[in-house]
This record gives structure tokens, C-alpha cells and sequence, in this order.
């Protein structure tokens, strides 16, 4: 018997999955929401968008999670036995870096800065560095145009640099008493193996390469001259960095005496490198050249894989393409929508339509479902949260037309969903004018499980099939792969992730195919949503109007002062 | 002693009121609503765009509101006496036009036609006619382009002729079996008057010359061979139609004895020509050279008045320019929005956003009242009805844009007063960029008295005072006015619209005036919505989408048929 552990740290909690690495069964898993802020994020009453973390969130979920997830294998599995683990995979959310002193300890545990939002891990959707994330665009477009190419062409509030010259010009305190940044995933594998110490510390690609602009083109991270051009303090920053990345098929190390008695494992058995949780659940979905994989959330990533064989261009929006990244030996490729799950939930919770009764996923989702497409009248657009793809714009915002004085809520929320179907086609259709084929749609994440309704409007709206990954925790399943690989065949896990896959991954039966009568429908609407997407989120467009949603920010800001 | 009767015939009710004519003292007063349908309307299940009333409740109502209205009195004044009303005046909705057979009485009155909704009377609201609107709108344009003139450019489908076409198309046989057409606000006055025999009937000018392009610049109604190229069966219909209309400060006839009996007055007292209940609110809320009356309801009216020696040129959609439609004398000019109380009506009690606590207009009106201008970064357009000044397009549909995952129900409220706001803003501008100077604006109606944060939202948009008139009931109170004049001085009333005004309207000592650091915020938001407002609205600008809220609708359709 042999099992693998995947650690799948989310936007709320950290799940621990115990997989069986001859078929992919899951055996045992836990979940355990961070204890701080509101729902493990910390928040800003002044600004929107500040989202951090407390790095000591992260370690207590770690010993309960593991702990609570060998108590279900031990009654799922008769003679489960803790030692059987042999590997462990870890995948975080990203870029969600944290300031760490001299000695790898966060500077949210040091006492004087507990307290201070900016030693804390800055979590991905947290949005304070929009006007750096402009300056670095701008700068790189001048100084190193190659750094924006693999990237989208625009570098986004949501990484890795945007977040260090925002603490750098916010709050100089915390960044001179950092020594380096650590990404979340690279960080906790450094933790379970001892090797935290900025001197030991291994990068890994997958944040490295989407989020931080390194390439091996240009020897890893950007080069200190250009960073000392946004500011001299953040040219210093670069020696800390390093210049070697590291794929999801290497070990981050061993898990250390301490940490194997704290969770009840074996000493030594190998912790692979972390990586992104989109990654990982493409990973544990079963990715391969021709497959998209969909992880629908509060927001989506979109992620392909090409082979290092096929010569890429850059494609304009796409965040990232990374060698490496998702697959050993291939080019990673993501995608994704700042908000799909989250903007059902502002319609939900915010807005509270249609009073209480009404008002619920459940109740909207059966009336929505009645509905004919088309048949409201309305269209929307999916960025109440900015774009991610094709526009990499985050600071865009939601658009809602056609409404009557006749408009019921399940319309609106039936027009929010159909929204966000035509974003996902707009990044198809972004992937294959790049000739990035997608043969293949497999969709995982909450609620591609649970509303049928949403799966069959991507289908019509796509015009493609949507499979759906059998393992509801994708991403986990996808670390526990990592561990299965960094064990290897002989002590019963995998050498490639070809194997492993083919033995740990599927789809369900239940496949979404488009309706004939709902595709024609909605192949005339799409090019009204893209009209509209393209007015309002592009310049230089023949009726451009994306000064109104911008000035209003500004008119915005302004009021709030 | 003399008291002048008002009756007001509004969307879903009857007012009576009974006005003392010295200072315009309301004594009693009774409100009846309708009792067929849907509060008074009679909607069909199959098309949002029938709205009907039955005749019948008409003739009910005026015999309920008077009575009650009288009894009121009793109780109000000592010694008041019935006997010392000295005249009626009737305002009415309008275009809302029935079928009447050769003897005037209603095909909905015959048993064969009573649940035939096209034998009713055909409300304002009713866009069933938004083909024939277009196919007049065309028609005119190439063979009597001076029809469209006066009306604003464009006949509208809540207008007299589009909806007797669309019987004709749709329901031939109340077509056929119709001798003519008459307005409410024309039949109610020639039933108490005894005047409703085709042969008898007085058409007043304010709707013939609003709604169906009458003028004396070419006799009267549109020609016969005109209306012949609509349908020739049509072309028939002009000469049921007549020649001659009336203003109001003409007699429609005395009450007759049988009316007189049944309301408890006296025979034989002058009953006023009819008019519609916004031209009437104007009278009655002071109007004169140089006041914008707005009379804030489900909808606005808009109206203004120019002495006759100006020299007026036709104003792109402005509805109606008339010859003494709301003062004799007078050029009477008619504006609009197709939809205000009625956005809000459909905020609260479509969408109920909030829940049940928060979702009152009470509610978010306290928690809007609380934001700043521009603070919540949304725009909206107030089209959820059309858009009728100064676009005069019924199929535009609404626009909400700008939220984010944290806009909350009292933001899109307040969005939504704004809308209204810049929409009344668009309405003034456009009367003054053709001359009609505007230096004094009077507000009426339930929204204008109960609602202070929206009297100085529009204050703030439009960077003028807001007065409001002193009567709640302007309507009747106008209505009143025209029974007073139609009595004379001699009998206790006034020769004179200018004397009766001065004598019985006035203003309320709250006068609404432009904070100015508000002011400066809407000054830089109203150009993006001029911006949304031309780009949605207009053909041939040069970042036209006007495409995109019609096609929608022609996919809605589709989608329903």
C-alpha cells in the first residue's frame, strides 16, 4: 500500500488530502478554515483592496488538516497506517508572497509587527498595487519589453513585485526589516523540510515564471538594473532572489524529524516542490496538450499545456506561459477570470435580490434554469472584479444592459452566469488564435459540481462538451500527485506524471453537450458581449468607450477622500 | 360662496377635488381606484406591452370620487353646499384613446366585445403599437415630414394612431365594427355633457395636437390620403375625426340633468374641455413663461409654455408642440421620461433587493441619502422604460454599470435617482439649446413631496433650485382651475387662466438649491452619461452602439415566441 498527501491551501482553508497512488482513491481529508480576519482573509476598512494573511494561519492548518485527515483514512481504510504515506505535494494560492527576515521567519511573527497588514502574506487577490502594477508595465515596456511578452503584456496588482514596491512605497518600515520575499508555495514545503533559510530556499517555477517575470532566457529573475529603475531599494532586493527555478518534479526536500512527529508521518519522506493551486488542479484533472482544464471558483484559472517542442508565440492577455509550470517538460499556459463564483456571490449576499426566500443560489439557479437564452433580454459583462483574460485589466468594472421595469432577479442572475460562459469563451478563442488547439474542456471546482445549469450554459455558450473532473478536490489530488512523483516508482508512487495521472485521475460519466437550439442562440449574442467587452475595455477601438468605467473610479476615489 | 370641481383620471385611480376658488382652499377630496385588472390596468399574460382600461370604470369612478368628495367637504366646510360648484374641469392620462361605435358608446360596453381587450380603452402605457409607430414614423417622414415636426421627429407608439393601427392589424374585427376613436380625456366631458354623439363630440387640442399630429397649419387632423397610405381603411377613418379641436379654456357643454342627479350637483353648470393630467398639473402648479413644471410620478411630464408671438423652431424630440395645449394663448411644449417612480417601483418590488428589511424605498432612501455623489463609482441610464424625451424611443431598455463585488442595494438606488436626474438634466438642456429659457423649475407629484434627497439630487444635477408646488394634487388642482374659468367671473370664478393661477396655486416655502461641492461631482459625471446616452441611444455618432440593446431585443423575441 502506498499513499500520497496533497496540501491544498485555498482562499479561506487549507485541505489535506490522503490519495491511494494505485487508483486515486481518496481516503481521508480534512479541512480547516484559517482563524484570522473574516474567513481567514484580513481586511482593510478603508480600502477595498487590501486582502492579507497571517502566515500563522498556514501552520496551524497544516497540523490539523494532516492530523484530522489519517484520522478518516484510519476509518476508511482498514490497517491504514500513517507510515504508508510516502510523499507529500503542497499547492497554494498565488502570487501571494510574504516579507521574511534574515532567517526565513516571517515578519508577521516577529512581536513589533504581528499586527501590521504589510508583514503579512499579501494574498492574491489583494489589489493595493494597481498604480505600481501600472508603473511596472510602463517601465518594463520601455526598459525590457521581453520581461511583459510572456505575460500578457501587462504586469498585474495581483503579483509578485506589484505587492513588494506597494509595501515598499506604503509602508518603508516593513520592507527595510525584510530581508526577501517568499511566495505562499515556496515558502511551506521550505517549512516542512527545514530549508527555509533564504540560503537553502528553492523557487518554484510555476510562481516564479507567472507571476515574478523569470525566464531562463534572461537568467531567472529581472535583473537588478531594472528593478533599481522602479527603485533603487528594490534593485537591492535582487541578490536575495536567486537565479535557479524549480519544476513541480523536483523535491523541495525531506520533511524533518519535527514536522513528521508534529503530523504523525514518516521522517525523510520527500516534500515535492509547491506550486500554484490551479496548477495543481490542472494537474489532478488530468492535463494534457489539447485539454483545457476550468477551475471554477470565486474567480476561475483557465490552464493548458503545450510541448517544450512546439515553437509559442506570446499571446496577448494570457498571464503566462511558463516552461514548467504545470507539467515537467511543458509550457504552461494560464488563463483566468477575476470573478466568476465570486460575482454569484455578490448577487447573492450583497444585493440579496428577491428577498430571502427567493434570494438563494439554489432558489435563483431553478427559476434561471426555466429561462430560454435570450429570453431575458439582458446581457452583462463578468467584470465586477476587472479582467484578468484577455484584458488584464483589474480595474475594470461590471456592466449590466437591457434590463425592464419587467427584469426579475433570476434573469439578472441567469445573465451573470451567461456572462461569465462568454468570458470563457473569449479566452478560448484567445488560446486557439494562438494556435493553442483545446481539444478538450474538463471543468472542476465547487461549482462546476454542483449546478448542472451553469455546466450546460457553458456548454451551449462554448459550443463545446464540458467534462467534469471525477475528483472533487482537483488541486489537492494534484499535490498528492507531486508527492507520488517526488517518491517515485520504487517506494511505490510514480517516475512520470504521465503515470501517475493515467492511475489517479477521470472524468464523471455526466458530460455537458451543446444544445443545438441554445448555441444559435447564444452564437448571436456573443458578438454583442465581445461589442460590448471591447468598447468598454480596450482603447484605441473604433467607439472605445473605456474612459467611462475609469473616470468614474476616479470620480470615485475623489468622493471618498 | 364658489367651489370648482376637479376630476383627474390617473393610471390607476380617479380624483376628485373640490377647490374653493378665492385662494385655491382644497375642501374635500376622493380618490377611486379602478377596479378591472391589475390595479386598474388590464394586462395580457402573452405581451408586456398591452396595458388596457375598461370604460366602465371610468364612469364608475366619477360618480364614487364626487360623491365622496362632497361628503368630505361637508365635513371640512360649515355650511358648504353642493349647489355652489360652479364648474368641472377633467384632466385625464392620455394618448388614451377608445373605440366608440355610431353612437358614441364604447365597443367595450357591447356584450359581444366586453372581454376584448382591443374594444378597451388603449392606456398611455401601452406599447403594443411600437411597429406602426416606426411604419408612421417612416411613412411621414417621406410624405408629410411637417407632421413629425411638431411631435419631436418621431411618432411614438404610446400615441393615438400607432395603437389604431395596431387594432386594425391585429383586431380587425373592433376595427371594422368602430364608427371612431375618441381620447378619454375628450369622452368623459362630452358623457357628462351629453355631447358624445359622434356628430357632437369636441376634440381638444391638447391631445389631437400632442398625439395626433393635428395643427392648424394643415386643418386639422393628418389628411386622408396621408393616413390612406397607413391603410386605406384608415384613410376612412378621418372623416369621423373632424376638423375642429378646442382648448381649455372652452366649454365642453353643462352637466346634464341625469349626471347632475347622480353626482349631487347642479345642472347645467359648465363642464371645462378635457386635457391630459400632466397639462393640467401644470396649470395647477403655476406654469408660465419661463417655468419648467415637472410632474414626478411613475413617469415625468415635462412642460413648458411660450407666448404665441415667439417664434418657436421644432425641437428634436420634444412630443409636442401646441397651440394652446396647456394655457390658451400659449404655445404648449411637452417633454418626458417614460419611466421614474416606476425604476424605483421596479427596484423595490422586482428585484427586492435587500430583503424585506432593507429593501424598502424608506430604507434605501435613508442608507442612499448617507452617500456622496460619485461614491459608490456606478452610472446608470433611466431607460428601463424607453427613453421619451429626447430620444423618443421606447425600445431603449435600461443600463447599470460600474459595480464591484461590494456595491451594495442602496448604491444601485441611488444610481438610479441619479439616472433620473441626468435624465431631467438632458431635458432642460435641450429646451434651452432651442431657446426655451428655463428660470424657474416647480416640481409635483407623490415622488417630488415625499422624497428630499431626490429634490436635491436633481437640484445638485441640474445646478438649479427646486421649487415644489404647494398643492399635492395639482392635476385636479388645474383640472379645478379650467371648471373655474369655464363659470367666468361672473359666477364666482375667473375670466381669466392668469387670475385663476394667481388666485389658487402657489409654492411650498422649501425650496431645494445646488450644494455646490455636489454640483461639481454631477458636473463631471454627466458628461459620461451623455456619453452612454449617445453612444446607446443614437445611430450615426461616432461610438455608436445602438445596435446592441435592439438586437437584444429581437434575440428576446425570438427566444419567446
Amino acid at each position: 500500500m502506498a499513499y500520497a498527501i496533497g496540501l491544498d491551501y485555498g482562499t479561506n482553508s487549507v485541505r489535506c488530502l490522503i490519495v491511494d497512488t494505485r487508483d486515486g482513491r481518496e481516503v481521508g481529508t480534512c479541512v480547516h478554515g484559517y482563524e484570522s480576519g473574516q474567513a481567514g482573509i484580513l481586511l482593510s476598512k478603508s480600502d477595498h483592496n487590501v486582502a492579507r494573511q497571517s502566515p500563522a494561519d498556514y501552520l496551524k492548518g497544516v497540523e490539523v488538516a494532516v492530523k484530522g485527515a489519517i484520522r478518516q483514512a484510519k476509518k476508511t481504510v482498514r490497517n491504514f497506517r500513517a507510515e504508508d504515506v510516502i510523499g507529500i505535494g503542497v499547492d497554494t494560492t498565488g502570487s501571494t508572497p510574504l516579507p521574511v527576515d534574515r532567517n526565513g521567519i516571517p515578519l508577521a511573527m516577529h512581536k513589533e509587527f504581528r499586527k501590521n497588514l504589510s508583514a503579512q502574506a499579501w494574498l492574491w487577490k489583494d489589489h493595493t498595487g494597481y498604480a505600481e502594477a501600472a508603473e511596472i508595465t510602463d517601465k518594463a515596456r520601455q526598459h525590457r519589453p521581453q520581461y511583459l511578452a510572456k505575460c500578457g503584456g501587462t504586469y498585474s496588482s495581483e503579483w509578485f513585485f506589484s505587492k513588494i514596491l506597494h509595501c515598499l512605497r506604503t509602508d518603508p518600515k516593513v520592507f527595510d526589516a525584510t530581508y526577501t520575499w517568499v511566495e505562499h508555495s515556496d515558502w511551506l514545503p521550505a517549512v516542512l523540510t527545514g530549508t527555509d533559510h533564504p540560503e537553502k530556499l528553492k523557487r518554484c517555477r510555476c510562481a516564479a515564471g507567472h507571476k515574478a517575470m523569470v525566464s531562463d532566457s534572461w537568467g531567472g529573475y529581472p535583473d537588478a538594473e531594472f528593478l533599481s529603475i522602479l527603485d533603487p531599494r528594490l534593485g537591492k532586493l535582487r541578490a536575495t532572489l536567486g537565479n535557479a527555478t524549480y519544476a513541480v518534479d523536483a523535491k523541495a526536500g525531506g520533511l524533518t524529524e519535527t514536522w513528521a512527529k508534529k503530523l504523525g508521518l514518516k521522517a525523510g519522506i520527500p516534500v515535492a516542490m509547491g506550486a500554484f493551486d490551479a496548477h495543481l488542479g490542472a494537474v489532478g484533472s488530468g492535463i494534457r496538450p489539447g485539454t483545457l482544464v476550468k477551475i471554477i471558483g470565486t474567480s476561475t484559472c483557465d490552464m493548458a499545456v503545450a510541448p517544450r517542442e512546439q515553437s509559442l508565440p506570446d499571446i496577448p492577455g494570457i498571464c503566462g506561459i511558463v516552461d514548467g509550470s504545470i507539467l515537467p517538460g511543458m509550457w504552461g499556459l494560464e488563463a483566468g477570470q477575476s470573478a466568476v463564483g465570486d460575482i454569484f456571490n455578490w448577487y447573492v449576499n450583497y444585493l440579496q435580490p428577491g428577498g430571502k426566500k427567493v434570494g438563494s443560489h439554489e432558489a435563483l439557479t431553478k427559476a434561471a434554469a426555466k429561462l430560454r437564452p435570450g429570453q431575458s433580454g439582458l446581457l452583462s459583462l463578468d467584470w465586477n472584479n476587472g479582467n484578468r483574460t484577455i484584458l488584464v485589466d483589474p480595474r475594470l468594472t461590471g456592466l449590466l444592459l437591457g434590463q425592464t421595469l419587467h427584469t426579475r432577479p433570476e434573469e439578472i442572475y441567469r445573465a451573470l452566469i451567461e456572462a461569465t460562459a462568454f468570458g470563457a469563451l473569449t479566452i478560448i478563442n484567445r488560446f486557439e488564435e494562438y494556435g493553442i488547439a483545446i481539444r478538450e474542456v474538463i471543468n472542476c471546482g465547487g461549482i462546476a459540481e454542483k449546478n448542472p445549469m451553469l455546466m450546460q450554459i457553458y456548454a451551449d455558450v462554448t459550443g463545446r462538451e464540458m467534462k467534469v473532473s471525477r475528483s472533487a478536490q482537483t488541486c489537492a489530488l494534484g499535490s498528492a500527485i507531486c508527492g507520488a512523483v517526488a517518491a517515485g516508482k520504487a517506494a511505490g508512487g510514480f517516475d512520470s506524471f504521465a503515470e501517475a495521472q493515467a492511475a489517479m485521475c477521470g472524468v464523471k460519466s455526466k458530460v455537458y453537450r451543446p444544445i443545438a437550439e441554445n448555441k444559435s442562440v447564444y452564437a448571436k449574442m456573443y458578438p454583442l458581449y465581445k461589442q460590448l467587452h471591447d468598447a468598454f475595455g480596450t482603447t484605441g477601438y473604433s467607439s472605445s468607450m473605456a474612459n467611462i468605467m475609469k473616470d468614474l473610479l476616479a470620480i470615485k476615489e475623489a468622493a471618498i477622500q
